[in-house]
């Protein structure tokens, strides 16, 4: 499928996407999530939206593609060539793209004892389309590339007011005493509200647990109990460390890990 | 010159692009200072910079294109394909691309009497790669669709103290008892330096003229004598009507508009 260069999801990143984790039997079980946050992004954006079918279809192409193999289907939703620079046609025919991968290189010691964070020096700004997975990542590239000149697992955003928002790839989670606590992203109006974040906030609410999403200084994390990272793809990864803050891998992290690598996975192992 | 859909330009918007205003002989006045800021934004980037012969040679294909016809050359870099997720690649070939397109329409009575301007509603936040011209674009998307939307000519937009910055696809200047004024894009960190605001700002102080580059509140805007936006396609136009607030066209601004008109021409007319 190779792209029309005058494709505006090229020209100014005028699209979203979603990287959906595919099981072995060519489930997705984030898949409403998925489809709901692009929804909600192309409708925010003013894209003309693809049916459900066409994006099932998308999808379907993608998990096909697979071959029985678990793995990550990529959709990708643009809105089409066509406007006088920036601003868009009066109708466009909304591109879609699929792609595939394999899942993640985490390593059983990184799965096991949990990542090794470090603070990205360039704040993650507000952002008109916060909360949705568009085109315009720049700032993760930026922030992705320091990750690997400093050697760390994974980085740490703030806000400009040094607010903890969330990881290059990943949403944040702390426990507290008698809480789970998350960035409040809304409010920031920075950063991306993961499927995944969506899924344990209401898979621990369901429980019986009491998750509060507010924002909070840096320095409240060392008050934490621990720390976890998760997204859709790889799930739930323990934090052990963020600069010169460690933290042990709570016995109630690594559930929620197996368990939602259960989740992930199919109930049915692949 | 089909693209991969894996292209990180498509992806992220891992790159950057210019739009050069071409003469009916072929010249582009202002290529270096285009070229210049390229090199800066994949500088900046970390994208692997094609030569200036490959730039040369995109542009040259465009011109021959235009066949003869003045019109704009887009050139549009990337850092190619691969890398996993955000993370670039240890070493990709970046994609070079160019198309091109006609003059923008702007009517007579919007030349000779100026542009009506609103105030976009969203501000224009702060930027990791403020300045360059790079693929993430889609604050300037939104508020073109608010121009639309409104009726107005153009938009502009301010930072969040609610400072003026720029248009959504100008720069701007404004003139004051003793001295030309442009807004500091650098300080805000936010905003595209363009080529056209700093070839005037050059050439205005070449010929003697004082011209400041800070950051004022808005309400200083209503103390101007005279308001004008720039770029390398269309030049110079003047504004006539900010919201409720309206100047003259000054006579300063009406001949800067002919001599950049003359120069984007090029000096033997077409």
């Amino acid at each position: 499928m190779p792209l029309d260069p005058r494709d505006r999801g090229l020209a100014y990143g005028d699209g979203v996407f979603e990287t959906v984790r595919v099981t072995a039997s060519g489930k997705s079980p984030l898949w409403a999530r998925h489809r709901a946050r692009l929804y909600g992004g192309l409708q925010t954006l003013g894209i003309a939206q693809p049916s459900e079918s066409t994006l099932q279809a998308a999808l379907d192409a993608g998990v096909a593609a697979l071959g029985g193999e678990p793995g990550v289907v990529k959709l990708t939703v643009t809105r089409g060539v066509g406007g006088r620079g920036y601003l868009p046609p009066q109708s466009a025919q909304p591109t879609v793209l699929w792609q595939t991968s394999t899942l993640p290189e985490w390593s059983e010691r990184q799965r096991r004892e949990g990542l090794a964070l470090g603070l990205c020096q360039t704040p993650l700004y507000p952002d008109p389309l916060a909360g949705y997975k568009h085109l315009n990542r720049l700032a993760q590239v930026m922030a992705r590339r320091e990750v690997a000149q400093q050697g760390w697992d994974e980085g740490l955003l703030l806000s400009t007011r040094r607010q903890p928002l969330e990881a290059t790839s990943m949403n944040l989670f702390a426990r507290f005493a008698d809480h789970w606590w998350m960035p409040d992203l809304a409010a920031a109006g920075a950063g991306v509200e993961g499927v995944m974040q969506g899924h344990l906030r209401d898979t621990l609410r369901h429980g019986g647990e009491k998750v509060v999403c507010d924002l909070r200084p840096l320095s409240q994390l060392r008050t934490a109990e621990g720390l976890f990272l998760c997204n859709s793809v790889v799930g739930v990864l323990a934090v052990r460390k963020l600069a010169q803050w460690h933290w042990p891998v709570l016995a109630s992290v690594r559930e929620l890990q197996q368990s939602t690598e259960t989740f992930l996975a199919g109930s049915l192992k692949g």
